[in-house]
């Protein structure tokens, strides 16, 4: 079986996550599937997907200001648009997530939520759902 | 429903990517399958696939510059190949990458193509392409 | 056909990896799966999942150097855990991993193997493999 769902997003700062935990979560419910896999993959080339922790908002405060001194938006970068920075980080960070699916659930540690990464915000984003299973 | 195929490659470079949507694509086509989720898995260990910018080159000079200042060549790795440099940029740009298929079409967001990343060519590479679905 | 297995980990340094392809071949050969593909995701926020080279143990020795570097334990994170350079390295390295799976064995290249990456340890750890196919 498969089931297939998009996420529409707003970000609202340059750089945020947003949890789509429980829309993803939905998506599942929606499908009828007990086992196998979900993936998220975002369609943007200047956000990207993430698992990391749902309890601390300092985690994604850190998160975030690390990248930004990795990669800070730098003059010398070529790419016309002033968004290189952006780009990079969504490759370093990666585009789509994998996770199992067992009982209906999501198979996530206590502590994981699945983020979306907004690394050139605000905009309007989306990300689609897929889930295989039976 | 399961297809696989193996994407042939040829490096001219030490660091550049090769956009291979258009040969993903037409796995999908032989396939069949028009719902599922295409996985696509670099076969080596100093090399990447990635989701990124297919419209401006220099998205790809910045990413290369930028990865080249953050994990130098440095004679100070253990490594006795010298590719230590590649080696990381691999694991942190990641060895696969996951679109969902829809109406026998990857679904990626406008200005996307997927692209495999040499990290130390130039070489001869492979990748596996797998499309699961129905 | 769906087929899934929790593999347990136990680390026993801050940083390194730990090598569990073979616990995923074993997981292939228990499901009667032949065609299709294998997803790891790593259980926890300060860990990762990445494929590498299984030859030279100073690859992981650069590695972890490199990253230690890049993303040093800072007293200037917020998260008052400490680990919030683990918390980055997770989502820098990627939670999971996806291998193709053909005449009932993993897809990797000669020098590949899969690791389970520990950046918080010594800790007890579990990572969820999923197998879809046929």
């Amino acid at each position: 079986m498969v089931h297939s769902k998009q996420i529409v997003l707003k970000s609202h700062r340059r750089c945020c996550w947003i949890d789509v935990t429980g829309e993803v979560q939905r998506a599942i419910d929606a499908s009828g599937i007990t086992t196998g896999v979900c993936t998220v993959t975002c369609l943007h080339t200047t956000a990207a997907m993430t698992i990391n922790e749902n309890a601390d908002p300092d985690v994604a405060t850190d998160f975030f200001a690390k990248l930004a001194s990795m990669v800070p938006q730098d003059p010398k970068f070529l790419h016309c648009e002033g968004n290189s920075d952006s780009h990079i980080k969504a490759s370093l960070v990666g585009l789509s997530v994998q996770i199992s699916v067992e009982s209906s659930r999501l198979v996530l540690g206590t502590w994981q939520s699945i983020y979306f990464c907004e690394f050139d915000g605000p905009r309007n984003r989306k990300c689609s759902v897929t889930i295989l299973g039976e």
